[in-house]
C-alpha cells in the first residue's frame, strides 16, 4: 500500500533539500566553533569554495537558482530540540558536557550567516564573510550542496532501472570493500566522509553497512564512528575527530610579526589543550610542514595523545612522529596515528600493516569511502573531485597552507615564499591529490 | 512515514505464500490446458517432482512443514475476476478469445488438485495425480515454490545489508547481460524464466529491466515479452509461449502399438494446427530426436511458422531444421527458429550471429536470466540447480522423454530402449545440463 499522506506530502515540496540539518556537519567543526566562540570570538573570516579540479566546470553543470534555493534553504535552519538535546546532553569521547552551556545557547539561536555567490571562469565564487565561529560552520554544508548538486545534474538524464543498477554497482563495490577490511586483525576505522560525500543518503547507507559489516566499535568491532553528528545522532555512534588546519591558518594569519607566526601553530594547541584531553588530543602537524613542526614544538606536545597524518606521504609522516616521540623519551607503542588522506582499501591495509604493533593506528576514511562512484556512468562524470572550503583570510590578511605536499598549498605566492621561510621548509615532493 | 495499516497487515501474515495467483504460470501451460481439455480430458496422468541436481539435497534444506504450507496456500488460489477479465478480453498472439468460454468457465472454477508428499534419500517426493488437465497445472506452482523456498533457506541467515548487497550484485550482474545484449542488432528476446526463477520479486525486477534496457518489442524494442501471465499483465506486455513436451510424452504413452507411438509426437501437431495459426505453430521436435522426427515428418508440418530448440547442440539442431525446410521446399528466411535451452548472453550471442539472415531468430532466455545468483555466496548456495516436474506417467503406463541429450532422457530403461528403436534414435551426444 502506497502512504498517500506521504506521497502528497512529497509533492508539496518545492525542492528536494541537500542538507536538512545544523548537525549534518562534521563534529570537529563543533569543536572547533566552540573553541574560537570562546577564545576569538570577534575575529572576521573569510571562508571561500575552491574546485581544485579545474575540468568540473561547475556552472555547466549545476544551475545556480538551483544552487541559491539550496543554500537559503540551508540558512533556513534551526538546531531542533532533539538536536540541542543529544549535544548537550550526549557523551563525547568519554566526556559529558563537552558543549558548554553558554556554547550551546548561542548555538540554539544559530543560522547559517549570507552567502556571496558570483560566476567567475566556469566556476562558483562563493564566499562567506563575517565573525569566524559563524561562517566556519558554512564549510561543511557548502561542500555537500554542491557535491549533491552535481551529483544530482549527473544523475538527472538516467531511467529507473539504470539508477536502481548504479546503486546496485556502488553498493557492491562499498560492500567489497568493506569484506577486504574485515581481513585486517585489530583494525579501527571511522568515516570521515561527510564533506565530499555523494549524497546524505549514500553516506548513511555507507554508515550503516560499515556498522553491519565491521561492528560498532563500541561492541567490539573495528567501526569506531563517523565524523558526521547527524548520521552519528540517528545511528547511535560515536561522532569523531579533532581539529583542522583553520585553526593554525587563521592563527597565523593574525600574527604580526615573523616570530609570532612561527609560535601561531603551537598556541592553538596550548589553546586546545585547556579544554580537551585524551583522545582530543591529537596533532595535525602538517599545516607548514609536518618536520619542522615537530623538530621546533615544545615539549609538553609530545605528551599529546596521538598524531593525523593528512598529507604528504604518510608512511614518512607517521615515521618522522615515531622518530620525534623517541627523541623525546614518549613510548609510540602507546601513541596514536591517525591516517585520514586519500585512503581506500589498499593504502589502509599497506599502512596498517606497515605500523600496526609499533603504535596505534586509526583510519579516518572519507571520500572514496562516501562518494566512489568511478567508472560507473559514461565519461566518468561521478568521479569524486577535489572541491574545498577554506578560510582564505583572517582579518584582511590571507591565510597561507603550505602541507606535506605542494599540491595542496594555498594562498598567495608571496605569503607562500615567506611562511616557508619562518617555518623553514625546503623542497617537497608533489603527490597527485586523489580526492 | 512508515504505512502502520501496511506494517501491521504484514504481521497477521501466517506464511509469506511464494504463489499468490493461478496465472503466476507460463502462458503455454494455459494453451497446452485448453487444448487437453479439448482433446483428451479424462485422461488420467501423474506429474513428479525431479531433482536432476543429487548433490543439492532439498529435505535438509527445506521445512517438511513449511513446503506443505505453500503447496496448501497454491490450493487455496481461485482466478480473480481481474485474472478473468484479462484472459477471456486480452489479444494473444494477435487473436482475441485465445481462451474460449467453455475453457474460461471450468478454469474460473479451478483449484489446483490434492498432492501426494513423500521424503525419499535427501529429496522431496512430490506427485500429483489425476486428470491431466488439473495435475499439469502444478508443474509450474511447484517448481516456483520450491525453488524460492531453496532461495530463502539459503538468505535466511544473513544480515540486511549483506542481503541488499547480494541483491545489488544481483542487479548489476543482470544490467550487464542486458546492455552486452544491447549490442545484437535486430535481437529478438522474451523471458521465459518462470520456472526455475530466484523468486516472483526477482523475476518481475529482471523483467522491467529487460522493458528499460531493451523496449518492449510493441514499441520497437528487443523484449517480445515473458511467459509468465501474471506478469505479463501487470507490466502490460505480450504473453509468450507455445507448447511442451507433456503433450508428446502423454500422447505417445497413451499408444497401444509402436506404430500408433510412431505417429503420436504428429498427432499432437495435428491436434494444435486445428486449435492454432501463425506464430504460435512452433514444431518442439526434439522429444523423441529432431532428426528422425523431421525426416518422418508429414509434408503440412514443414508449412508451420518455425522450430523451438529445446535440447542437443542448438547450432546442429537449427541447422538440420533448414536443411529440412530446404528439403521441404520451403524457404528458411521465413522460417522463424527459437533457441530455449542453457542460454546466456554468450551463447545468444553466437546463436544471433551464425543465424541471423539465413532465418528469423528469437530466444527463450530462462533460469540464467531470473536465476543468476552463481558466485554470490558462500558454497555458491544460490547457483540455479535442474530441478523438472514432468509427466510420468499417464494411464498407468509410464511415459518416455528422450530429447536431443541423453543427460535429459526420462523414463524407465527398458521403455527408453523401445522408444529409441522405434523412433530410429542412434548414439546420441551427451552434454551437461546447465539448468
Amino acid at each position: 500500500m502506497v502512504d498517500i499522506a506521504t506521497r502528497v506530502y512529497n509533492h508539496k515540496w518545492k525542492i528536494d533539500p541537500i542538507v536538512r540539518s545544523l548537525i549534518d556537519t562534521d563534529f570537529y567543526k563543533l569543536l572547533m566553533c566552540q573553541s574560537i566562540f570562546r577564545n576569538t570570538r570577534d575575529t572576521t573570516v573569510t571562508f571561500s569554495l575552491h574546485n581544485r579540479s579545474k575540468s568540473i566546470r561547475l556552472t555547466e553543470l549545476i544551475d545556480e537558482g538551483e544552487l541559491r534555493q539550496q543554500l537559503d534553504y540551508a540558512r533556513g535552519l534551526r538546531l531542533t530540540r532533539g538536536e540541542s538535546t543529544w549535544l548537550r546532553g550526549n557523551t563525547f569521547y568519554g566526556k559529558r558536557q563537552m558543549f558548554r552551556p553558554d556554547f550551546m545557547e548561542w548555538f540554539e539561536g544559530f543560522q547559517l550567516p549570507p552567502y556571496h555567490l558570483e560566476v567567475r571562469d566556469g566556476q562558483y565564487d562563493l564566499t562567506f564573510e563575517g565573525k569566524w565561529h559563524e561562517v566556519m560552520l558554512w564549510e561543511i554544508p557548502a561542500l555537500a550542496i554542491l557535491m549533491e548538486l552535481r551529483s544530482r545534474a549527473v544523475l538527472n538524464a538516467m531511467g529507473r532501472f539504470e539508477l536502481q543498477v548504479l546503486y546496485a554497482r556502488a553498493m557492491a563495490r562499498v560492500w567489497e570493500k568493506i569484506e577486504a577490511l574485515k581481513g585486517i586483525p585489530g583494525l579501527r576505522i571511522a568515516d570521515f566522509g561527510t564533506r565530499r560525500r555523494h549524497g546524505f543518503l549514500w553516506q548513511d547507507w555507507c554508515v550503516q553497512a560499515m556498522i553491519e559489516g565491521l561492528g560498532d566499535a563500541a561492541k567490539g568491532g573495528a567501526f569506531t564512528g563517523t565524523s558526521n553528528c547527524l548520521i552519528a545522532m540517528r545511528r547511535d555512534l560515536e561522532a569523531v575527530g579533532t581539529n583542522a588546519h583553520e585553526l593554525p591558518m587563521v592563527y597565523a594569519a593574525l600574527a604580526e610579526t615573523d616570530a609570532a607566526l612561527r609560535e601561531a601553530p603551537y598556541k592553538v594547541l596550548a589553546d586546545w589543550q585547556e579544554e580537551h584531553e585524551g583522545n582530543l588530543r591529537i596533532i595535525l602537524p602538517d599545516t607548514y610542514g609536518t618536520k619542522g613542526f615537530l623538530e621546533h614544538a615544545p615539549d609538553w606536545l609530545a605528551g599529546w595523545t596521538g598524531i593525523r597524518i593528512d598529507s604528504g606521504d604518510p608512511v614518512d609522516g607517521a615515521e618522522t612522529a615515531i622518530t620525534w616521540w623517541k627523541s623525546r623519551g614518549e613510548d609510540p607503542t602507546q601513541k596514536l596515528v591517525i591516517f585520514s588522506d586519500g585512503l581506500d582499501v589498499e593504502k589502509i591495509r599497506e599502512l596498517h600493516e606497515h605500523f600496526a604493533g609499533r603504535v596505534r593506528v586509526s583510519f579516518g576514511w572519507g571520500t572514496l569511502l562516501t562518494n566512489d562512484f568511478r567508472g560507473l556512468v559514461p565519461d566518468d562524470g561521478l568521479a569524486p573531485f577535489s572541491l574545498v572550503c577554506k578560510a582564505i583570510s583572517a582579518e584582511g590578511r590571507p591565510t597561507v597552507k603550505l602541507s606535506d605536499n605542494p599540491e595542496k598549498a594555498l594562498g598567495p605566492t608571496d605569503e607562500i615564499a615567506r611562511y616557508k621561510r619562518v617555518f623553514g621548509v625546503g623542497q617537497q615532493e608533489a603527490m597527485p591529490v586523489v580526492v
